[in-house]
């Protein structure tokens, strides 16, 4: 097989990550910076791969921040609740610890009922007024 | 219909973006940080829904930069071959402008290119010596 | 450019459709065939691409079925409330329809409404016997 | 967690499949029936998930296929070419057999290949007429 068909075939067979457009909308509002939307990208990217627990080191290879720095984040995106370390046990009774964005998921589903609630307001306060 | 169901379906009927899982592992070596990274997601998610010429304006509502860095950052990614402004006529005659990725997905394929000859060459050199 | 490169810069820059997988693993048990979901597929790929309102004729262009077998196929996606046609004005004051797959997804939450509370009535069966 | 926002986070942590719309617009000149697309769009999220060799039985309990004609299906598309089954040694020196879409998608450029050509020579045709 030439080259170019091998490229074609390495595209064609990759992943897609699936961003909701909510995310890209909203995630300045619930306090994220772009540095960490695209670390928490990355968390969900191993996640679907299988890796339920990538590490600081492992985020540090693919971002322009060195491990020191990855490791901060992952402690403040934890504490602030974007990002939460559960613990499992799995069939054969071994715990493990794995992430999950299930809190970013719920703060902006906080977010959205917050703003449905503002613009029913408005609209009684227009009707109103 | 409920609150909750409303939610629901904004969130149902939302659109995805989808990022090649290339473009989140390679950015870095093609010397992309993160917050370009994303505003060169957020093109892609403006070219998507129909407009193909976002403003820095636009973009500086949704990220953590000002209007002026927003510009400052546009100016660096078409200078630096991540997105270009091309023209076109449409079906009117008239002159329209928009912003293409076309540049990022070359990066992309020259980077695979080059770690293809180099995986050659290094098993070359192993068969050789 | 050569024709290599143009394909790839084809596949590269164009859209993917996300399909939720909670519809890839229930279509069945909401009553969908294989061929109306493909449909419906084909449905929200228009809308995305901005057309609110594929004719049959567009569809059957792309499906392995006649004109009017994709008319009958659309009246009974919009009877058996997968797929609804709906009213809107647009800012000139126009009225046009367009389609939504809203019903569709209601129908997946019911479901994965109904299997919760089986679940849930298992659960307590079990604590209980 | 009361049940509406379980089920909210049940979609919001759901995986997506993502589909080139290339495949979408072309499976039926490749020679593709619906109910064959959807077999390889069960087999992608399988893969995805990391179950590489996805059963007929598997895929019947999704499909409204039986597990025989499952087993056709997939015959047909192995013989056809739209599918093909590897082999592979893991780390642990064990054989284990794999299904992967390469022919499907080796396919589809070749068709936009032919088209592109098609393409060309009609222009050239209007250059010379």
């Amino acid at each position: 097989m030439e080259q170019e068909q091998k490229l074609l075939l390495q595209w064609t067979t990759q992943r897609q990550l699936s961003i909701p457009t909510i995310l890209l909308k909203h995630y300045k509002e619930i306090g994220l910076k772009e540095d960490e939307l695209v670390a928490l990208l990355h968390v969900q990217s191993f996640i679907e791969q299988g890796n339920g627990f990538p590490t600081p080191e492992l985020l540090s290879e693919r971002m322009t921040h060195t491990h020191s720095d990855c490791a901060d984040m992952f402690g403040r995106l934890v504490r602030n609740r974007f990002l939460s370390l559960e613990k499992k046990w799995d069939e054969q009774g071994i715990l493990y610890e794995y992430l999950t964005l299930e809190p970013l998921w719920l703060k902006l589903i906080q977010l959205l009922k917050g703003e449905e609630v503002q613009a029913k307001e408005q609209e009684k306060h227009v009707q109103e007024g």
